[in-house]
């Protein structure tokens, strides 16, 4: 049985270059390209946050033309990555969702590319398997990651992936691929 | 010692939906976020092949934004992954740059969504572990995956990523990323 993980973009809060909270806008290749990872890995759902109402309607405007519209007759592929995708207007909002009338909460995993995790992507992925019916919910950020009072949340902040080179700089596309790569495949 | 490691991304020759052989467009996208997933996995260089001169100018004019124009001043992290990117007109022009005078050809890796690898990561990544001196140079993709006539060309055809679910849509962006991770992390 693959774990029940879900995925979780924020737009909000997170933080700008210089550390103050600030919304994000949602880029039309954030929705897409971890879509089809999230497809890739089985993820069961894959929730863009923000709080903007113009973004929420652009959200929604590009799935629909992927889901119901001309995109979705085209690519019947893409179609499939994103039926996964669903919006909300805050974290508690996509939690609420992914709840989905069960009680208890999921675990929240954060992810951060400072070195503050102090679970390991070996640790957390030994636990998903020992317990796949327990709901994990892993929280990207975009901009320059997630605000602090989001990070307190979570149950469990996870390392930063880290290599070789101590250079931290990921596109947050890519490090959605390689997190759900190293905790589900 | 990190291994010799180049990354090519092709944009031509490589298949369209039909199977045809055609030439994609650059995305902005692609050139960025594999420049930094590069940078991460102290890859030595990242090379966009392209036949087209309007594609070759649009690449030469935003790596001169973010290597010495304002984008520099701005992101200097930014800075330091696209100092990685060069263009070419050929996977053979590419190749000759990576050589760059030394004697032997590089070791050819191409990647394959479609299930005709012959190699595995692991496998891989233990013979560039154990000669990390000789040059790989791993290939990818972009629209539906490069053409027959490279995959003959290649030494290596490394496996597909694969999953448990047996959906092989992913991007190529993330396709690298992963491709990185599994034989530098």
């Amino acid at each position: 049985m693959t774990p029940e993980v879900h995925v979780v973009l924020l737009h909000y809060p997170v933080l700008n270059r210089r550390g103050d909270i600030v919304s994000t806008a949602v880029t039309n290749l954030d929705i897409h390209d971890i879509a089809r990872s999230a497809r890739t890995f089985c993820v069961r759902s894959y929730h863009i946050v923000t709080p903007l109402d113009a973004q929420l309607e652009l959200v929604s405007r590009i799935m629909a033309h992927w889901k119901v519209g001309h995109g979705a007759k085209q690519f019947p592929t893409r179609m499939e990555a994103m039926e996964l995708v669903r919006v909300s207007r805050s974290l508690d909002e996509a939690l609420e969702c992914i709840r989905d009338g069960r009680e208890g909460a999921p675990v929240l995993v954060a992810t951060c590319a400072r070195d503050i995790g102090q679970v390991t992507f070996g640790e957390l992925r030994q636990r998903m398997a020992a317990a796949p019916e327990v709901p994990h919910v892993i929280l990207f950020g975009t901009g320059f990651g997630i605000a602090d009072e989001v990070l307190q949340r979570a149950d469990i902040i996870l390392e930063p992936i880290g290599t070789a080179s101590d250079w931290n700089h990921l596109s947050v596309r890519a490090a959605v691929a390689i997190t759900l790569d190293r905790l589900l495949h």
